[in-house]
């Protein structure tokens, strides 16, 4: 039977909300990620030390007995250099969401513009920036719009270490080999959906996210650097759970859940393209180069025997529908150590 | 007071179903508008003569004491010349939906192909043809991916009248000024919305429908050909209400019901563009010349004083949401003779 050992996956884009929702999910993705980098946009966001160490508290607490590093990531706000060298050793980095930025690049770096001494200060100390890079144009160009403020970053702030959160386009993928400080997170439902997935047939809000999967010939560039295992590109799963009520409604919330099977589904995806051999790279090796992380060691084993994606996870008052609810998986989880 | 009087509004592509919810909407439309094109796709389809009589039947038993004329179309199959002939006089039309069209526009004229003999027949006896025209392929491309089959239709048959049903792009309103034959209808929600408008925030339910709305800068075409009064272009509400419960779940049916606020929205629309004077032409000029129709006698007054849209249309167990539910509108229809 088909095989392959993972040594220390990593998740470098997630979502594990707070609360009841947050002891729900943070025990699967504990189970089978060494780590994974938290998403800070908590209301109010995590944008100082003490909520930083609070939040990192109740992880640690809902992880359970799992091998599992949360890292933690802090909301960009216009930081003091004292916060900043506060801060450093507790985090991964800052994760800047341009609430400011409109429909053109330019207006975008304009804003962008705004908080360059925090930059030079993130960029002197070594602090990772992470973007939610989107403007506020129309869906299907507001990546693609951001992408000259992503290389006014990148040449401005040559030293400053900038991801590109949850790519979405071809475009994305062609300027991120192009800066050697450029580096991305791309999610497992971008390697597979297009619009088409969302609104082509019925509209699907279980596959609803931001940004909204694009064309055939984006998912198509995304899945070629994925696969190949494109040395600037990490799993980051962006696993986003949302309550079944604000899922079916009017007015869905934006997330894709994927946590629980983001492994399996990524093997099978990579072995029927025949690239297993980089899964270990796109899922840990890369953003340990890229971030100089040393993870806990955590071997977990994946064979070619099915598994069965769960309807929903629940629990704790909670009710969560996953990608590929109900359907089974050619690939499974067989041992975690 | 603003205010413009329509004479005999006609609305070119309608769906008014059956059963409890026929009896729910077939009002709303014959309240105001003169003449319907009434889509034939029922399960089963309208397809042959006694069909077509029964359900025209139901119709005018649901519409009520108003002066309205449900303009009957068949459903697109391998008709004979002898059913072609009998129908003739008691139809406006054929709509066709072309399921067998696959992803690119060389397979879809192919499979267009195998039925030339009936758009012969059609032509010879002057039965206008209409046109979902989408092929297979992904969802923002799947019109503009049909239009060499328009195209095609148009030149090989250059007597039959071939409408482009629900058109969203302006690839279509370009190839509509193309061919003499080549004629269009054009929605309410495609001169207002775009992509953004059904998944640009959360994702909207109420304003999903097939064709998807497109990009900015086909809507613009669109109300630009509106505005203008095109003489190619019709309104086609393609009011298509669906129950509530098949809209806020989990894979929502497609479609965005209009119909009872089409009249007032349509002249708020011409009138903060300054077109008011287009609006006769747009909404029944254009589709009494294009099918050569004299419609029923109907002056419908509209005047520039707040009408307010209900959160729902209700009645004979259903429950239909409207476009701009609980909004209020600057115009309102006033009288009607």
């Amino acid at each position: 039977m088909k095989e392959i050992t993972i040594q220390s996956p990593l998740d470098m884009h997630l979502h594990l909300r707070d609360e009841e929702m947050l002891k729900l999910v943070a025990p699967l993705t504990a189970e089978t990620f060494a780590g994974a980098v938290i998403m800070p946009n908590l209301v109010p966001p995590v944008d100082n030390l003490d909520s930083l160490h609070a939040y990192k508290e109740r992880i640690t607490a809902a992880q359970g007995e799992h091998k599992f590093t949360p890292y933690m990531a802090m909301f960009f706000r216009d930081y003091t250099e004292a916060e900043l060298a506060a801060a450093k050793e507790h985090m991964i980095g800052i994760k800047l969401y341009p609430a400011g930025a409109t429909t053109n690049s330019e207006a975008g770096v304009k804003a962008i513009d705004a908080v360059e001494p925090v930059f030079k200060m993130m960029e002197e100390m070594e602090i990772p920036l992470m973007v939610h890079g989107e403007t506020h144009g129309f869906v299907m160009d507001r990546e693609k719009e951001f992408l000259a403020s992503y290389e006014y970053l990148a040449k401005k702030f040559p030293k400053l270490q900038i991801t590109m959160e949850h790519i979405t386009t071809a475009d994305a993928v062609d300027l991120m080999g192009r800066y050697e400080n450029l580096r991305a997170t791309v999610t497992l439902q971008h390697l597979i959906i297009t619009l088409d997935d969302v609104a082509g047939g019925l509209l699907n809000p279980h596959l609803f996210c931001k940004p909204i999967a694009k064309r055939p010939e984006d998912r198509e560039a995304l899945l070629q650097a994925a696969l190949a295992a494109n040395p600037s590109l990490m799993f980051g799963s962006d696993s986003a759970p949302h309550p079944l009520s604000k899922k079916e409604c009017c007015g869905c919330a934006a997330g894709v859940f994927t946590a629980p099977l983001a492994l399996p589904r990524l093997a099978q995806l990579f072995d029927d393209h025949g690239k297993l051999d980089n899964l270990q790279n796109f899922i840990s090796g890369n953003a340990q180069r890229l971030y100089g992380l040393t993870p806990l060691e955590k071997k977990v084993t994946l064979k070619k025997t099915p598994s069965q994606v769960p309807a929903a996870y629940e629990g704790f008052g909670q009710h969560v529908v996953p990608m590929h609810a109900g359907e089974e998986l050619p690939w499974s989880v067989t041992e975690i150590n």
